[in-house]
């Protein structure tokens, strides 16, 4: 039966997923995730440059929506007006993930060396960000600035969203940055 | 002449900040550190563990002062004045290591494994951060969301500095906070 290179990887990836949190990331092998899904070593190293990459596969993916999303923002929108309407059209990408999101982002947290990982993509998702809010002529630090708050903001979303999917991410981006106005709004300025 | 260990940790720190803007940080051994500040390469190792943890020397004095301060901000402040509160309180730690700041800054910015560092350093203290916010009862997710949006406004403070010393850090994290709330302030709810 011949598989598609799309379905080798899928099944890594849940074969992945299944052996970090049977045996934790750490005492997991890429030979073991290849033997789980039915492949060879080196099918998985051709699908993967390393065994954290498996976790982060969407990545890619998603920084290149949301760069998009972030030029097509309509015209005289705000920095932050341009991300939550960059981060709400992606949010479909996340969904459509759902069954991974969840363990996926357990697994960050509990594993020091996916942490790690985790850290240096949302950094470079940032940046990705504040170059295309650059693009859109937003002051060079400002637009770190932005898309720094604005990912933490994503985050928190994403999070909420796993906790209680009901009303979808796109509105817990949507009160994510209304929590964030909230809280910045009630800043007395200091004597 | 005796030297005392402090004076040898600084010189340290000297010598590894010339020899990585001279050679580059991957070009540099502790070794060729330690000759530079003229002591052994065992004295280096009894001040850090590796050549990158002698640019995250502040590190742990600044996290350690950032909690004290935020368990002393005034009650009744919102999460984001505890924030400015904690953070202008610690503003002098950097206005006193002025000197290593701004070097510090461009290295860690062009060499990949120091980003690695600094972004697990900032993961780390805002974490810590969050932890004082939720000790004075600040929820869960929404101490996270604070930390991380207070520690992009900190990091923006700090790199104006550097640009541009005259005012001092407090005024521009003062500014920073009222940049975040400006940004945040402005989004229209989407239809």
């Amino acid at each position: 039966m011949p598989r598609s290179g799309a379905d080798a990887r899928r099944r890594l990836q849940q074969a992945a997923l299944d052996l970090y949190r049977e045996r934790g990331f750490d005492q997991t092998t890429a030979a073991d995730i290849a033997q789980r899904a039915g492949v060879n070593a080196r099918t998985f190293f051709r699908h993967f440059p390393d065994k954290r990459e498996v976790l982060f596969d969407g990545e890619a993916d998603l920084r290149a929506a949301l760069a998009q999303y972030v030029r097509e923002a309509p015209d005289g929108s705000t920095p932050a007006e341009v991300l939550l309407h960059a981060f709400r059209k992606a949010a479909h990408i996340l969904e459509d993930n759902r069954a991974f999101a969840e363990p996926r982002l357990a697994l960050i947290a509990e594993t020091p060396t996916l942490r790690e990982r985790d850290l240096a993509k949302g950094a470079a998702m940032a940046a990705s960000v504040a170059e295309g809010l650059r693009g859109r002529g937003v002051d060079d630090r400002l637009a770190d600035l932005a898309a720094h708050t604005g990912w933490a903001a994503f985050h928190h979303a994403a999070q909420n969203w796993i906790d209680d999917p009901a009303p979808g991410l796109q509105a817990h981006l949507v009160r994510a940055f209304a929590e964030v106005n909230a809280l910045f709004g009630a800043v007395t300025p200091p004597s």
